[in-house]
């Protein structure tokens, strides 16, 4: 039995349990306490299980939900970096670089690297994966801001066309749900939930 | 373009936010807050990930993951029920059925039936998959609790002999990880945190 292996795969289990503590922007709905990473992960995974059917592209749904279910693992020590903040945005890559060599590595070595490899493609947005998994991860906060009165986006340096703008990839990855969003952004401006400028 | 089923998946995705808002018996490494359900999957998910190599039969690792996801989603009507009390245990199984069939059912027929059919062999905990899938269900707590003094192991009527019991699942389905969590428990009776009568 190999025991070192076994270890390292708990002490990365323990380790995660962190994310629990790590908290976004977003607010539960019905509720004024805000959302943890785990619970944003949990959340886009099985978004993916049920929306997968919307992909222009034909995706492995497993490695969709592996990417999501691991996206977020480096902001245990890199912390949320709210996407609108563009000061915050500016280290962002490499305080995430930083968390990913000592987090992962806790890892066995062809597992780390498994995880360094759905991280780093969830990322660079480029295949059909990646760029389904960067939908879903655009789409929940929107439905959460939507049925919280637009809580995030009454925020500084918010307006519609940003929102936009982080949206736009899902016209092409999932263009149907692109539509609906398109829908829930207007009547969110209607509603008083997003400026405009 | 089919907006009802849509809509149907999104009104889903909406209603189960509220798993975050389900607590369970456990509390968080380093903290003193409940663990909640959407927490608690997505950590079983993401051990689904990295342990199935210990599976004793071969399994589909998407559909473990898929039933982790969803398999405390009745909880949101059902509520948590205690492993350990057995008055709560006796109408467990009617509360939840009641709770399933009113959450799956908000999805289209289709998925409403996948996922039934998903947590269905879970609860039955006959199929490779399931068993595995338990035995992740059974870990995730012993580390918790051997990671925070034996906090839910000090509640009234739990001893090591129950404990044991519940595990008992992980040493057909994942034996190498059971005898590291035999190690555990032994370990948390000399240290206190677990009575064995």
């Amino acid at each position: 039995m190999n025991n070192d292996r076994l270890k390292k795969q708990i002490d990365f289990i323990i380790e995660i349990d962190k994310l629990k503590q790590v908290f976004r922007q977003s607010i539960l709905i019905g509720d004024s306490r805000n959302e943890n990473d785990s619970e944003h992960s949990w959340h886009l995974a099985v978004m993916a299980m049920l929306l997968s059917e919307y992909s222009k592209d034909s995706i492995d749904v497993l490695k969709v939900i592996k990417m999501l279910l691991i996206h977020d693992i480096v902001e245990i020590d890199a912390n949320d970096t709210f996407c609108y903040d563009e000061k915050a945005n500016e280290d962002k890559a490499e305080r995430e670089l930083k968390a990913a060599e000592r987090i992962f590595n806790i890892l066995p070595q062809d597992q780390a690297e498994e995880i360094w490899s759905l991280w780093r493609e969830f990322e660079e947005m480029k295949t059909p994966e990646a760029r389904f998994a960067a939908s879903m991860d655009r789409l929940e906060p929107i439905l959460l801001n939507y049925n919280t009165n637009g809580h995030t986006w009454k925020k500084p340096n918010v307006t519609s066309e940003k929102v936009y703008k982080r949206a736009a990839i899902m016209e092409d990855s999932v263009p149907k749900i692109y539509e609906l969003v398109k829908g829930i952004i207007e009547d969110s401006i209607k509603k008083g939930f997003l400026r405009t400028n």
